[in-house]
């Protein structure tokens, strides 16, 4: 087991109603707030109006910063810390799905910081001061309402770039599950496949005896597996919404990582897709991981067949254990398949002629590897890319 | 799913020789602080020198107070908080197990309060102030590492009472398992007892639709099972050391009392136990736990069969549910054995001679109920108490 410091400090406030709490949380930080937020799905639920109201009661002041969409762009971001500078906001409000959140945390390295705040998404600089940020989760999906981690497209370019640091995990994140009851199926496939993806980033290493980790993440993989069917058929189902909801969180808190290293490539290989064609981040990840998976699963079938076993029941063939791993991944991708998702860049509707382009961005033009599972260079990205493909 | 808040901000030091960090992380807060520990075992093994060495080249000053005992004293609580009061000390540093950290938080709570701190655990006022804590971890059994528990023994009728508060979690949490490689065989086992008891405590539920926290539970069980055996097999086995280590935070940091309704019944019982007769916690809990579960198992009998397939891997008889439920029950004291522990009051060598004293008093002489699983009077108890006899 690896040495680890795990600090997650997020109070999470999760429930029906929870969402009146906003003010008074709000009001622990301060007395005037950014209000971030997306388009106008938090208006049509009621959310706005129940934010507001709560804002008000506890004597919080707010100017609002609508417009945070998927992949959210930084030119918003530099907006938003505009804003925070002009009218000496010290507070951040993000409601709604991990892009409201990304870009609130984007915002809160930003206003302390005299430089371009892309600096920190490019590695240039490590961010020491950030505003608080606090969460009404919308969306269960990115698990940024208590992670260290924000992600940032830049038009110029459309590089899509994370940032990873402890500054920048919420105060507090108020979750209620039956806000998410009118996510639409496609975005709630989306959502799975991003939980999932947390989990299995984590959980594919070459660490030994890290059994307590593993069976963590293999409780997250089953909850997201059980429920998630049962929320596209009953989409009011309040518990499947709520094992959902909080599984999401666990995924990508940090503490499936403790005392391991995580893999990371998919995720970095996705991020070329969404960056370029604005997919859904989820969709990408449901396409890129089974391609992963194929390309490097003989480097430790085991794992491959203990994934397979514990996580998709499957009957492990003792004669030929490579048999029981692929049938993991099969399993996977036939889950995928069975939630409404793409597994393959055709089915995301990506051509196949900026491949190459992908996986020189991806590997900063072949001069860096990205992954840890097994360390991939240009061509092995590439590689993944075709088996992708269709 | 019942709603909840979880927050458990203690920031966690895991791994080799992370002890060298208890001077710069207590530094953070205090430059003056109560060094709070147990007999002479973290001199033995070197930690105390570590510890002084640390917290000297950090520029910390500390006044010592050792003597904490297992089932802690209020007694040694006072005089703690005497010293604290007369020196100006504002951070208390526990070095320990259970013992020695719970006896820090009462300290940690009584010097703010003008009354007896006694208030606290008698259940007649909530503490609204405590000064911070900070932990180096000696033993994994309590949980005290992270949790909002604090459990004093009061000589004068030896009452075990317990206080449960956000503000005594530990601000940090240094663990190193290499620490624990000189516990004798039956500390572990005890440890083991206390671990998986903290976790059933929150497993026992009628709640439905709770498989998230379900599964965790049961990943956390399974790791304690896997482990101390191999522990106590080859004390220095880094591995599994480590495993139970971090798996004893988890079981009672609340991260598996999320959304459900713990029981408690079994604690309450045993504190009676180790309240008159000062036994070991964990082997206290060892023999009530499997009595408790044998008396009220008939109340749910699915929940009894879930714990024996999915902890204990008891091939269910669908014709006879009841005996994969008795089977799991069996499985759970006969682990208890196979690691050096009694389940018997008789193997505490507790006599029967005073049941229906520790009934009367688990129960405030017959006034209040205790659990939550089942609700349980004093005539419960004592037929518990029966069980358990032999």
């Amino acid at each position: 087991m690896e040495n680890f410091v795990f600090h997650s400090p997020t109070k999470i406030i999760f429930g029906k109603d929870t969402e009146y709490q906003v003010g008074s949380e709000t009001r622990n930080y301060s007395k005037k707030i950014l209000f971030h937020y997306g388009g106008g799905s938090i208006k049509r639920i009621g959310l706005y109006d129940k934010v507001v109201r709560s804002l008000n009661e506890a004597g919080v002041e707010f100017i609002e910063l609508p417009g945070a969409q998927p992949n959210p762009r930084l030119s918003l971001v530099k907006e938003g810390i505009d804003i925070c500078r002009k009218n000496n906001i010290d507070f951040i409000l993000a409601v709604g799905g991990g892009s409201a959140i990304d870009s609130a945390k984007a915002i809160a390295v930003g206003v302390p910081y005299e430089g371009d705040v892309w600096d920190f998404y490019s590695g240039k600089v490590i961010p020491e001061k950030a505003l608080p940020v606090g969460v009404v989760l919308t969306i269960p999906a990115a698990g940024s309402e208590a992670s260290k981690s924000s992600v940032i497209t830049n038009e110029d370019g459309w590089y899509k770039r994370g940032l990873n640091v402890d500054i920048i995990r919420p105060r507090f994140a108020i979750m209620n599950p039956e806000i998410t009851y009118t996510l639409p199926p496609y975005q709630t496939a989306c959502g799975a496949a991003d939980i999932m993806a947390h989990v299995m980033e984590r959980y594919f290493t070459h660490q030994k005896d890290v059994d307590f980790t593993d069976r963590l993440c293999e409780a997250t993989l089953r909850t997201i597996i059980k429920n998630v069917p049962i929320a596209l058929k009953e989409p009011e189902n309040y518990e499947a919404r709520a094992e959902i909801m909080w599984a999401s969180t666990i995924a990508h808190n940090d503490l499936l990582s403790t005392g391991r290293i995580g893999d990371w490539a998919s995720h970095a290989i996705e991020h070329e897709l969404s960056g370029i064609y604005d997919v859904a981040h989820g969709a990408g990840l449901a396409v890129v991981f089974p391609a992963w998976m194929k390309y490097v699963y003989k480097h430790n079938i085991d794992r491959f067949v203990q994934f397979a076993a514990r996580v998709w029941d499957v009957e492990i063939d003792f004669a030929c254990p490579e048999r029981t791993a692929l049938e993991g991944i099969n399993r996977l991708s036939q889950f995928f398949v069975s939630i409404g998702l793409p597994v393959t860049l055709e089915g995301l509707e990506i051509p196949e002629d900026r491949l190459e382009e992908m996986a020189d961005k991806c590997t900063n033009y072949g001069s860096k590897q990205i992954g840890s599972f097994v360390k991939l260079g240009r061509e092995d990205v590439l590689n993944i890319l075709k088996l992708a493909a269709k």
